[in-house]
């Protein structure tokens, strides 16, 4: 058994939740036991532990971090709340998966880390879309040569709510959020960049708050340059009508190209120099076609760190490290940066 | 609590003991007591119980229709095993949930409804895609009158690994099976059509066996008339290589269009009239965009059948019931009918 | 040089007119010179033979199939004065394109083939589709046996314009037109089925016209089995809201499968066995990628036509021939026997 | 009439001269007399004069310059030829459409417009698809307010050819084509921007030549922001395996979007705030559903520049002139500059 504490009951704090029951179907070596969860509205915290089955609910982190049945601490809080509850679990020995973006900044995703290192845990960053089965899929065929040589990298992450929000939820706020667009969605085209195709060289971006009253961006644009040489683009907006929440990535390569979109999950698009074609890549928890859901990529998650706990698997390269959410921070930093001089900035990890 | 027994540790198997360990989330009425599941083969068996945390594992199904415990009965196990035990639990007083196709036949399909009824269970078939939230979309948009009068229905389930099959599968075996791709993908589309447009009124079909050594049907193709006057097509195959799982229906009306593709789980095409406008459709479990999985579907089913144990929700129209299971088959046997007697053949329900 | 009339101005006159004078593009071995345009409506007739630069514009058809200039007679007026001109304008020895359904029903589009071949002059029926480069293809990837041996062809051709329509236009005038959506889109996908799968040998078809003042079918939907034991359906629609001109087939085979959908018209899906890919058939007009028009296909009809008329090629079998005109219709009657019959109607060619 | 010399003879050449002799289709209010075409090559192109019936077939543009019968110069050349014949015909006083990118660079492109400003003839530059129909809705959308205020264009022109190329050829050659991607392929989307959501205000760029022998570049990315404070990108690549004539854009704005495919020609994508619609728009040459062809395109661009020369209309803003032509040259040199300089350039008209 791993005990295990969440911080955090509403989207994060149900989808870490549900992972955590659905777990013991994919056999990890260790089975989670639901300690307790943790926020600040009582009734709605209550409603959650029920539901899910959590043992205790509590209104103070610090509690989950104190408490020795506690051996997993899970933080699913707004991002304000990543490094000191996190970093204070690493310090008491306690294995870490916090949610992205990992810090507020580079600077906070950075001590996060080396405190965890430090700490010597298992430390995991909520990148879930590396357990969507088709990008997993992507990396295999790129580690196999299949598209050869990559010149060009291009991503987008666009959804719309932005227009109509109320501009209160924590999301906006710069102090609770850090950033907008950048780090909500952002993130994890920097990470899926990062996973598929290596480290990102440079930046040239434009950053832009549309909407009256908010705080944070909305969405920034940023061509990029490539470890190995290859250019591509990033995008990333919540002000993108007519797109929910489509997540999208295009390699081209020297042999052949792979071209993926979130909205149509079992699809993969690979070329081997010619035409597209569509496979269809819906793992191996169903018989063929029968696809997965956007949930079942948090269980993959923790299958992934349990079996890191348990010494049987490393949580990379399939999942992230806290290495990992803060090499993400530093582009999404150099993306702020590149915004505000006008200039091709380096990511230069500290 | 309600105590649920098993029948059945394979695909089927899988997905309800997944179903019902994942049904809290939703906040049933009733919440799901796992006493035992059943199957043959004791070492798979065991390994399934273990997983889903199945109190009992045992290998005689007249054990669960005896055990008091158990309150609902859930039949996953190979089509010929679907009558006897389910009627069986129901003469016992337990409500049951049966996999589609509900009997080897017409004849067989009635005789469970019938006892279900004088049984007075609660009684549910397992035609799961009822459940995906964009086909409920669809059922919403018909009755709100978005169609206007029906005058086309066609779908069409496709799948490919036929060709490649192991004949010795139960699936290929006419005994275990009763048909091939009839009941097993035509059933699912048939359901379909009743529950969005109505009854078929008749069948004019053909049904074929193309490789050497399968005992039951590959392949049929259907056009057919629904009681409102709409014609259209049906057609389901095994062999239809390029697609996995292709499950899909178009509705053409006075005043608008409907069309769905299951491997595009999320996405509904609606036209009111114009140009189809793709929605996308992921329910309201998760924010909009994040779609479920195929496996949710079967969590939804259990959340409804637990609602109607409890009093609190009928299992039709959303779900479906043994009578819709009964009416599935009169229109599969029909297609049997058509395709050896050359006509066009009416469905007479008894 | 070759002399051509043609007999509609309207919108096959249009189409005619245009590819006759994009013809010598093409390098055809004879070029075409427009000698006459025939038409009722004098002033309409007037401006498309000017626009086009027909040196004649006349009233009578008569007057075409005395003319010594003409060798080349184009039949696009509507159904009901297809067989007589056509006829008489074979008889006069000239060689005669006709637009599809050649006749109005199988015995008139027999009497045509066979006065043509007893004439001895090059015939053409105006399946104008055979000439998209991607329906080209898939006819050279069956023949070479990309697919294997077909089991499945479906095929549907569905428009939405007949909600709306002018009741009082001839396509809805039984004397006029014959049939409706059977004759007008049925008719070219039957023709593609047996340009790419062989022929049909049974239908089993439901035929209705749904909107009051229609004396002509709407839609029909049908069951069909193929010569070489492949089964599928056929469907076709003037109803279908949301679809302006939607014609697409698949065939799926032992081996493989082809996809194709007219809305997308240089797209061809290819399976050779596992996923579709996305070609792109452009043709060798323009460099790859650059593709063709509808209005081209009538250019590339022509220029086969011409060819044949130079004895540098046959019409078929990438053109259609009267025979191929016939023998759809056959198909046609026999869907239309089918709907009254409630029987599978065999197709016996005469 | 209209008298018109042809400068090239091959891919531009051919797709001119087809247009040329196509537009008496659209009743312009001016004939054009196809009076002579242009090359070095004498049997190339003799063949194409034949073919398409030009007049004279010329070895020396410097004739067609003097030539007193030529009202319009049409330039189909290689690049480096664009400027000197361009700019001799205006001041010999003809009117002139010119292929893109318009020159070698913005110096040159600027140099032509003021000369045909300054000889006061009509001025078109090749971009051909503001004349796809789709395109063109999309800017009437955009004209009625459809998308509101717009904060976003992203587009992007991808093709593979580049990676097998024989590198001999004039496109790879800097003195020829001045540039590689950018004023093949980038000079379109930049025209298109300029089409529908107007001036782009700076660029951040990267611009790669990838294959050896290349001396051109292959490809670009680019952050950009637009006049009204849209932010978006720009990417072209001659080494997109899998894509071969992908052109496509989107538009999101506070009140809806729109997207294009150039490979989906007839398919219009329109939000108004909720869900894409996939318009189909085939313009109004057909009945609905039947498209045109990308050779259409330059019909279309030939029958405005007529109508223009006959003052029936001007050349802008549906079409392009040499005004368009140089704004594009100053983005493209944008691109270059800002590559080389690491800066957000700005595009400061002279």
């Amino acid at each position: 058994m791993l005990g295990v504490a969440l911080l955090g009951y509403a989207f994060m704090g149900k989808a870490h939740s549900r992972a955590l029951r659905a777990l013991p179907e994919l056999d990890p070596p260790l089975s989670p036991e639901l300690v307790s969860i943790c926020g600040r509205d009582r009734d709605a915290l209550q409603a959650v532990a029920a539901r899910y089955e959590w043992a205790d609910a509590v209104a103070d982190w610090h509690e989950q971090v104190a408490d020795e049945r506690v051996e997993l601490h899970v933080n699913g809080a707004p991002n304000a709340l990543h490094a000191a509850p996190t970093i204070a679990a690493a310090r008491a020995g306690k294995h870490v998966l916090c949610e992205k973006p990992l810090g507020l900044d580079a600077a906070e995703a950075h001590e996060m880390w080396k405190a965890a290192e430090q700490a010597g845990v298992v430390h995991a960053c909520g990148f879930n879309y590396r357990f969507v089965p088709a990008i997993r899929r992507a990396r295999e065929l790129l580690e196999a040569g299949a598209v050869g040589d990559v010149v060009h990298f291009r991503s987008r992450y666009l959804q719309s709510w932005g227009w109509d929000a109320d501009t209160g939820v924590w999301r906006f706020d710069r102090g609770q959020a850090g950033t907008g667009a950048i780090g909500d969605l952002g993130a994890h085209i920097v990470d899926l960049a990062r996973y598929l195709v290596g480290e990102i060289e440079s930046v040239s971006a434009t950053v832009r708050a549309f909407v009256p009253g908010h705080e944070v961006d909305d969405a920034f644009a940023a061509a990029i340059e490539l470890e190995g040489g290859a250019i591509g683009t990033l995008e990333a907006s919540r002000l993108a009508r007519g797109r929910v929440n489509q997540n999208t990535f295009e390699i081209n390569g020297s042999a052949g190209s792979i071209a993926y979109d979130l909205e149509r999950f079992d699809e993969l698009l690979v070329s081997d120099g010619g035409a597209y074609r569509a496979e269809r890549v819906t793992g191996d928890w169903w018989p063929p076609g029968h696809g997965l859901g956007w949930g079942d990529t948090f269980t993959l998650e923790h299958a992934r760190l349990f079996a890191a706990v348990a010494g049987k698997a490393a949580v990379a390269p399939h999942g992230a490290t806290f290495e990992d959410g803060y090499r993400a921070a530093e582009v999404c930093d150099a993306i702020v940066r590149s915004s505000q001089s006008g200039k091709r900035e380096r990511i230069d990890y500290r």
